[in-house]
């Protein structure tokens, strides 16, 4: 099999992009201070095969509608990314989606493709404006600013106010000595201004891989990484994540021939998408949550997904307790099949409710363990079946709720 | 049509029916006062159709098990209900349903009833064994305090840690001068230990109502009252309402002449539905949110229910922020059919969002809004569908994260 290891680069780190975050004045300049990163612009040397997945929302935003239209037409290739924070550019109608092809158009211009090889993203706040003058000074400096090493400017351009930056890139370390490697970005939401809510993911690889086989991959990645991820069970109107595969390692991935570069896909949007639970608003800790015994895929999901989101699970979290009988409530009511007499709920090691029996002798035990900053629950549904889910989430603290009802100033 | 006038009693406000409520060493006793009451008994003057409503949750506690059987094996005939609060006796094993059926069995023993017409309810902290002696203490004292004025001991008597205790009764007065009562009581969840999460509603007619029709009525009614309210979207194990006719009044119900009981049934249940969110953990603000312009039935209701447990919709109504983004947001994640620019969102009187077009020139009103302590949000989806729901929900406070992060002492 391969070796993956850790380099650094982030974004830049695979041959053949370059990247750049600047100042563009749409994020507010503070009282005292410099004017914050902003727009980021992140450039193949030429179109390369791009594969993308896109919120689910239905209240899509405009820079969502705009990149899944140059995708489709241009037989996904891309040749350079868009990026703004600060303004989500979504509900904002017609003029939003005139000021989002424009966004498009001026980033194609600059780095030289065709409009429909130009992607964007948006994420702030839903329902202002958009200043196209404000998108041309970004496009314009980050044109020029573009470099081999900014990925780090361009990852503090996307933070809104993400209480820490995400990045990581691996080099995948084939058998006779070939190697490419995989970069990324992510932002998350920790956000105190009270109307964003956005994930957005940058993901960059110098392996050969065609538009339909990255587009695939990036698809079965995104599934057990960013998809199986929760803050606070909002799916925002701009979450996309993009991949482009610049070809210049020399390595080709075919459709028959990808576990390497899955692998290496899942290693840095596995990183990623935890990270960004790790920085949830208002999180103190990052819980896993384990589903096995499920009669159905969809059964394992739905249940790891209630559990997750479940508010009285995420407080007794966040509260220390080991209170195993939330676990099986959200269990129960989230629509899977669940057989109470054999269900059992595990909080780390500690088998506090086993096959139906309550062992709460063991809830100092348990207590102990809540007490660490990572940790994992795990809940058999009982019903003999063999599919399993896992999902990230965080707990849920005041704090959360102190920045999300804030009004925004 | 007829005239509905509220009156005194609640529950025990239709003849036929005698209540009580008694402490019998369940819930825990405070440092300095006396016992708080903890155990009740409902009962019928002599065996009468019942119906009943329960919770959806797979992880079902004990007592919803025992009641379910009961009622099936009656045909829906009831003399009397048994309910305790301070333990939901759920998750608790093969011990946990003995418990139950003993609970039952004393109740009917006491009632002078058959033990399949016995129904029984517990809430209170999951995973912790019922003591079957402090239940026979509460049988016992609880037969011999039954009153026709004991609707307010039992009301009591099956708070947790509501705020406010939760009543209603009506007389329906019909044509020609004949007229009959409907009364119940409910708890809800203003719970500070943290293992807590359940509603039960007790209701009685002395409208004569053969136990199908009654059971129809309540089914529906449930539909728009108790089954269109939120807390915090946890469904728990617990949950159940029950509805005893004792006939005394002499006015015949059926099934195609219900109209005034079905009008008298939901001002009770409505009244009482709306109280529990009301007195919601931590709760602030009693929300009404109104979605209309949805293509079917179900896409109503589960854009109305994903709105209602939006915890970002949930944190800006509880900071007075307008902010109808979050709205189109979770209408829009919903899965619910959404034509983004056709959609429209009002605060109170004010239209916020307009066909897809925000109008923020009117914030500063809509914020003016959101300082009342009730708020009606409406939502279109923009589909040009006939169908809406109404449910009822609160603001999600810092409150509500402590009362469930504490740990139970």
């Amino acid at each position: 099999m391969s070796g993956i290891r850790d380099v650094e680069g982030g974004l830049t780190a695979p041959a053949g992009f370059r990247a750049a975050g600047v100042a563009a004045g749409i994020k507010k300049r503070p009282a005292s201070g410099i004017a914050p990163l902003d727009f980021a612009l992140i450039a193949a040397d030429t179109p390369v095969p791009a594969a993308a997945v896109f919120t689910t929302n239905k209240a899509v935003a405009a820079p969502i509608v705009v990149s899944q239209e140059h995708l489709a037409q241009s037989g996904g290739r891309a040749g350079v990314v868009a990026v703004n924070a600060g303004c989500a550019n979504a509900c904002t109608g017609a003029q939003g989606m005139a000021v989002a092809r424009e966004m498009a158009a001026l980033a194609a211009r600059a780095a030289g493709c065709a409009s429909d090889q130009a992607l964007i993203a948006s994420t702030g706040v839903i329902g202002v404006p958009l200043s196209i003058d404000k998108v041309r000074t970004g496009v314009s400096a980050a044109a020029g600013a573009l470099s081999r090493t900014g990925s780090d400017g361009a990852m503090r351009a996307i933070m809104t106010t993400d209480p820490f930056p995400k990045s990581r890139a691996v080099t995948v370390q084939l058998d006779g000595g070939r190697s490419f490697s995989i970069g990324g970005i992510a932002k998350g939401s920790g956000m105190i201004e009270p109307r964003m809510a956005t994930m957005l993911g940058f993901l960059t690889t110098d392996a050969q891989v065609p538009p339909d086989v990255l587009q695939s991959a990036l698809r079965r990645v995104s599934d057990d990484t960013f998809n199986a991820i929760t803050v606070d069970g909002e799916c925002s109107t701009n979450d996309c994540v993009f991949l482009m595969a610049s070809g210049a390692s020399g390595v080709n991935v075919t459709r028959d021939d990808d576990a390497a570069f899955i692998e290496g896909l899942r290693a840095v949007a596995g990183h990623l998408a935890r990270e960004i639970v790790r920085g949830g608003e208002g999180a103190t800790k990052l819980v896993t949550v384990h589903v096995t015994g499920a009669a159905t895929h969809d059964d394992a999901w739905l249940a790891a997904r209630t559990i997750a989101n479940s508010p009285l699970v995420k407080t007794a979290i966040h509260g220390g307790d080991p209170n195993w009988g939330r676990l099986v409530a959200a269990a129960g009511r989230s629509g899977a099949a669940f057989v109470l007499d054999r269900a059992s709920v595990a909080v780390g090691p500690v088998q506090v409710f086993v096959s139906g029996v309550p062992h709460d002798e063991r809830a100092e035990q348990a207590a102990q363990v809540m007490q660490e900053h990572e940790i994992t629950v795990a809940v058999d549904l009982g019903t003999g079946g063999a599919h399993a889910a896992t999902m990230w989430t965080c707990d849920f603290s005041a704090e959360y709720v102190r920045i999300n009802a804030e009004y925004r100033t």
